[in-house]
This record gives C-alpha cells, sequence and structure tokens, in this order.
C-alpha cells in the first residue's frame, strides 16, 4: 500500500491536487527576501517550493507574476501587522509611531526570516531590463512613507500635533530612519541595537515634531 | 598608416601595452556598484573596461581580486573625501557632522555615478557562496561608523562634547540616517531632499548629543 502511493507520486504528472498556494508563497518570498529578485532563478524556486515548475506557471504565469504575489504575501504577512501597531487608536501620536519602529525593529531582525526590509533588499540591485520591477517595489515601498504621513495628518486633525508640523518632512525623516535600520539589520544588528536607536530618536520625540514646522523650506 | 596602425591593434594579442588601470577600475567600480557582485559578470566588466579578458586576470587575478581593486578604489575616491570633510580641524564638531552629511548626500545623488553608498548596494544581495565578499564589504562599511566614533571621541577630549556623551550611541545613530539617506538616494532622492533630512538632523543636534548619554542602557 505504502509503495503504491510512493509510486503515484512519483509518476504524477500535471499540476498536482494539492499545491499549497500560501506555502510555495511563504518560501518563495523567504528566497526573493534573501537573494533579491535577479539572482533568483525558476529552478531555485522550484527547489524550495518543491512545486514543479509547471504548477508555478500555472499558478503566476511567470517570475515577474510569482514575484508579485510574493509581494502582496508580504505586505499581507509583514506590512499590515506593523500598520496595525501604528494605527492603534488609543495610543498618543509618539506612543503610536513608537509601536511601529519597535514592531519593525522586531520584523527586520527576527531570525526565522531574512534580514532587513523585503522592500529595501528587492530593490537595491536591479538590472535595466527590470525596470518594471523596480517600479513596482518603489510604488509598494513608497506607500510606507505615505502611511506614516496620513497617520501624522491625522493626528494633527485631532490636535495632538501642532498645525505648524510639517508631516510630511517629518514623516520623511522617520522614514530614513527605517531604512537605515534595514540596512544596519541586513549587515546583523540585533533587535536590541535597534531598540536603542528608537529609544534616542522617541528621546527626540518633542523636539523632532517641533523642528518640522512648515515655515522651513518643503522638501519635494 | 592609419590602415596599418588599425590591423595591428586589431591583430594584437596578450596584454596591450596602454592598459588604463584606473579608467578600468572606475568603469568597474560603476558597473559593480550598479548592479551589485553577482549580477555582474566577467563579459560585462570586458565590455565596459574595453580590456581582453586576459588582461584583466593579468591584473586582478579573478572577479573577486578585481571586486577588491574596485571597493579600494571607491574608499581613495569617495571615503576618503568625505572623511576630509569631517576632520577639518577648523570646524566644531557640529559642523563637522554636518559637512561629512553634505559631503555624503552629494556622493549619494551625483548622477555621475550610481546612487547611494556603494557598501550597502553591493552588500544588500549576495548568494551563500559570497560569505567572503560579504565579510570583506561588512568590514570595510563598518569602518564608516568607527570614522564617526573616533571623531566624536576627539571632539570629547577636547571637551566640545560633554563627558557624559555615549559617543557609540551616538555614532549608531548618525550612521543609522546616513544608511537611510543610501536608500533613499537609490529610490531617486535628490540632494535636495536629502539635504532637508540633513536639516532637520543638524536642528536636532544640540538635543542627540544630549539624549546620548553615558547613564543610559549602552547598545552592543
Amino acid at each position: 500500500m505504502t509503495i503504491n502511493q510512493d509510486l503515484c507520486v512519483k509518476k504524477g504528472r500535471g499540476r498536482p491536487k494539492l499545491f499549497d498556494r500560501e506555502a510555495a508563497l511563504d518560501k518563495a518570498l523567504e528566497l526573493f527576501w534573501a537573494h533579491g529578485y535577479e539572482a533568483t532563478s525558476l529552478s531555485d524556486l522550484v527547489n524550495a517550493t518543491g512545486a514543479k515548475a509547471p504548477t508555478l506557471y500555472a499558478e503566476f504565469e511567470n517570475k515577474e507574476g510569482l514575484f508579485r504575489a510574493v509581494m502582496h504575501r508580504y505586505i499581507e504577512k509583514f506590512t499590515a501587522q506593523r500598520n496595525a501597531a501604528l494605527a492603534c487608536p488609543e495610543s498618543c501620536v509618539a506612543k503610536g509611531i513608537e509601536n511601529y519602529f519597535r514592531s519593525t525593529a522586531a520584523c527586520f531582525t527576527d531570525r526565522e526570516k531574512p534580514a532587513g526590509c523585503f522592500f529595501i533588499c528587492t530593490s537595491t540591485v536591479l538590472s535595466a531590463s527590470s525596470g518594471e520591477i523596480a517600479e513596482m517595489l518603489k510604488t509598494k515601498h513608497h506607500s510606507q512613507e505615505e502611511t506614516l504621513e496620513a497617520f501624522l495628518l491625522e493626528r494633527q486633525v485631532k490636535g495632538e500635533l501642532s498645525a505648524a508640523t510639517d508631516t510630511r518632512a517629518l514623516s520623511k525623516y522617520l522614514t530614513c530612519v527605517l531604512q537605515g535600520m534595514s540596512v544596519r539589520a541586513r549587515e546583523g544588528a540585533t533587535r536590541e541595537e535597534l531598540d536603542g536607536i528608537i529609544d534616542t530618536m522617541m528621546q527626540l520625540w518633542p523636539m523632532l515634531a517641533g523642528v518640522c514646522q512648515i515655515t522651513t523650506k518643503k522638501t519635494a
């Protein structure tokens, strides 16, 4: 009986009935995150997911389609979770920002996954021929800064931030620190080290909000 | 006469007499910087430098040797220049830091070269087989943070910074902002946008030095 089942699996052709799309996406996500878009070959993806190449083609059309699905999986698994930390209505603006940064530090340094931010890691080196992938990553990654700015604006409307605060300049500065944290995590920084940087930033927070004023020269 | 010269060039074999090592390194630097270590093939390097493969092998042994020479060329051309901006003895500590950041922003956004920091761009995606390259990049890149810390310590000894300032925590925070600036430049930020972030950071400087105190928990 066992032998027959083995033979059946080995001889089976076409799309397996039990293709686990989410598990395959998680494996593919790990590969792209660790090695980037171009250095990850279809053969790497076949090996890691355990799916056959025709199955992957049937599900995702091509490598670019698989990458797009992987990007959405990352957003669903990690970005949404961090955004929830930010948006908790019970938190004051400073606490919301701190929660977002701590949650990001935890994600960047989780040893179960590649270090750093998926968007930064996959977009740093792309050949000219991957222009569409580059554009897609840039747009999605930019949405992090937009999320921060929308949060700051919302809290400004509620009176938690001075009306003079330049929420765009402030969100640019905050995103720059997050991006630096991704680089540090990729180079081996621990959660504790990133938390040290967040400690420094949160101590500066009251002055930071005061420094970014709409009277200062706006950055593009 | 002209025809004979052309024939001579076309028929010439072996190492050309006029191999311009520095020009070849500059071309190779641009390729590695834009596309990373692994996505840059020997054939790309041959095309870009105009040198024949045997010439490159004779000069640099292999791709790794060429990459090592390229890394030193980058340090010689760009890192040394930024360190000079930092170390100007006439500048106060804040001015030294600001000069270093402005010089770095100029380097990251110079349209004549690939955007961002060479070390970050080339080290973000490396396969497990490039462990030695990864280690080399990490060590050299870490020296930026050490340069900043040495500068802060030197100015602390001169009394320009309080004895209570945790120069290590401060240099970690500053490096994090620089690393974020590299990511932003890579994603298309202009010099003006990076200067806006530096404006914010320099306005925070007096509080920043005060916030990083040796009494706070040291990060590793």
